[in-house]
């Protein structure tokens, strides 16, 4: 990749912007030296920041706007008064080929909303999701929809499994990702009617796509598949029931380690392997949600992230760009509307 | 409590049945000495295991069948061919006033519906849900429905809410349990129309219940309420997902703590702390789901768990009948019933 990546900011989207984004921008360009930016907001704040930050300066353009989404507002409201907010004016640059990617740490549901107006849904997609990286006792495993969409139809969750696959094929850079539904058994007449008859649709479906089936909620930390493929209440529900366990261990870790002068001392011989753990876990890791669906590349930084989260969630928009992501995308929904509109060929 | 309790065991259920049903009564007998047992199933396999609890034995009636429910049966199935099993007749026993709960670790979809169907529901109760002890940050929470109703509008969740304010306060002893309705936010318009209206009619009742709100994944083990209440659908997900990221954390705590000798050391010197530390997160501590709506106790073991975690099933079902728990649930559900025949006071 020797052609420069240009990538959009929404400088003021997130609880410390625009620092974190500034910041996590110079970070991001330490790893991706071939990186340019585009910053949309508050020049006056803006400015200060990048003078601390020569390099980046040197690669980054600033367009001033002093319209900016807050977190309360609703998408509606977002999308009838928000036309000239940071957010949006980083998302033109997308539609109008001027970057290969936005990001931002604002409001979720004005960015989807947003997203989706300016930028339209690939063909075939009915509605976009939102797509994370969790990790495994294995590895890493994608799920989707975490809260885009809280109710789903059978065909909304087949689209799903389709683009976590293209995902974790391109992204993650798995040969043949396995994707499974979660569901509450993995019986075939276990669960609603939407995961049962997608599970029938995938298992049907001539698509080069390796299907696990059903899946249950302690499958998603074992690793037991690559790709989750949920409705947006249930995964909004697991992603944070997960995140919440996590938090709870390492708390009671952390107590365990004080609880005596024996396990203090006990954590001095054993801190280096603890803080590879901590690191393991590490929230900022694995920032960047990733909104599937659109045509254009949008990563969701967590609103409350540091400078290190954010230059992440940077590298995902960089590695989505890089693999191609939206031509990917776009080939393997073709094939997708051709199998539906063509009926399957009688066999046996 | 002087009075003698019987409980009645379903000897066939679970994968290792009966020798933890037997084992599992054996060590619940010396935690309740006053406790008397009906045991269900075969007699040629539970009575040599008597044998070897002979103080068991002798507070022990073993009845005879040959007949059992299979983890593989459908609810129908169990329902149409299973009235001599183990299951049906240790449950007949609470319906005919013989034995003040029953507990078994077979099929759970068959204990509910035959359940359902040899006790019937409390008065008001449109649908019986699982509940069970999750340990958090602050203590413990109840959740609700685990996995029986995988859709629920909103008048069954605000049963469940009901169903698990008396069962935090009998059985956990909280003076004044805190109610949550697990969503994806804790804003007025998140969600699905079902929790929605539960919301709003549990905010509007009459009924002394301290009603939170909203809350999301991460409050679960955060403890941020004490009953949280969702579908079964949701439920049995997050439950299981919780499971699974601590079971992941522990296998990472473990690997962190063999990946040198120095952490090796450090364990070594920690060892007690970490062993309370696995004690707390012990999943047979807190086995022992309640089918809460029944006009009966029932407590459903895990199936795969051993002779303690039975013991421990049976310790729930004990302090549910020593606390009157299904009169305590029929005088609020006659309050409920009360407050939606009876149109509301208006007020200010």
């Amino acid at each position: 990749m020797t052609d420069t990546l240009v990538i959009s900011l929404d400088a003021m989207g997130g609880d410390s912007a625009p620092q974190i984004v500034v910041e996590g921008a110079a970070l991001a360009r330490e790893r991706h030296p071939d990186v340019r930016f585009l910053l949309y907001g508050d020049e006056t704040k803006i400015a200060p920041l990048l003078d601390q930050h020569p390099l980046l300066a040197a690669v980054t353009t600033v367009h001033h706007t002093d319209s900016l989404i807050r977190n309360e507002d609703k998408p509606s409201t977002a999308l009838r008064s928000g036309r000239d907010s940071s957010m949006r004016l980083a998302i033109v640059e997308v539609r109008d080929g001027h970057a290969a990617a936005v990001v931002s740490a604002g409001n979720t549901g004005a960015l989807m909303a947003m997203a989706k107006f300016v930028l339209k849904t690939l063909p075939g997609i009915a509605r976009p999701a939102i797509a994370g990286i969790i990790p495994t006792a294995r590895a890493e495993t994608a799920m989707l929809d975490l809260g885009a969409n809280i109710q789903c139809d059978a065909e909304n969750l087949v689209q799903f499994a389709v683009m976590g696959e293209v995902f974790a094929r391109t992204v993650l850079g798995l040969e043949r990702p396995i994707i499974g539904l979660l569901n509450i058994g993995v019986e075939d007449m276990k669960g609603v009617e939407a995961v049962r008859e997608a599970a029938a649709i995938l298992r049907e479906t001539r698509l080069p796509i390796v299907f696990k089936g059903f899946i249950e909620g302690n499958d998603i930390t074992a690793g037991t598949v690559d790709v989750v493929v949920t409705d947006g209440f249930t995964g909004n529900v697991a992603l944070k029931t997960a995140e919440g366990t996590a938090s709870m261990y390492s708390g009671f870790l952390k107590e365990a380690f004080r609880s005596s002068w024996m396990s203090k001392l006990g954590y001095l011989f054993a801190r280096r392997s603890m803080q590879n753990l901590r690191t393991r876990f590490d929230p900022r890791r694995y920032n960047g949600a990733m909104l599937l669906g659109l045509n254009g590349i949008v990563v969701k930084s967590h609103g409350g992230t540091d400078e290190f989260g954010f230059a992440n969630a940077i590298g995902v928009a960089v590695d989505m760009a890089n693999h191609g992501f939206i031509e990917k995308m776009t080939d393997d929904f073709n094939s997708l509307q051709a199998e539906v509109n063509s009926p399957k060929e009688a066999t046996g």
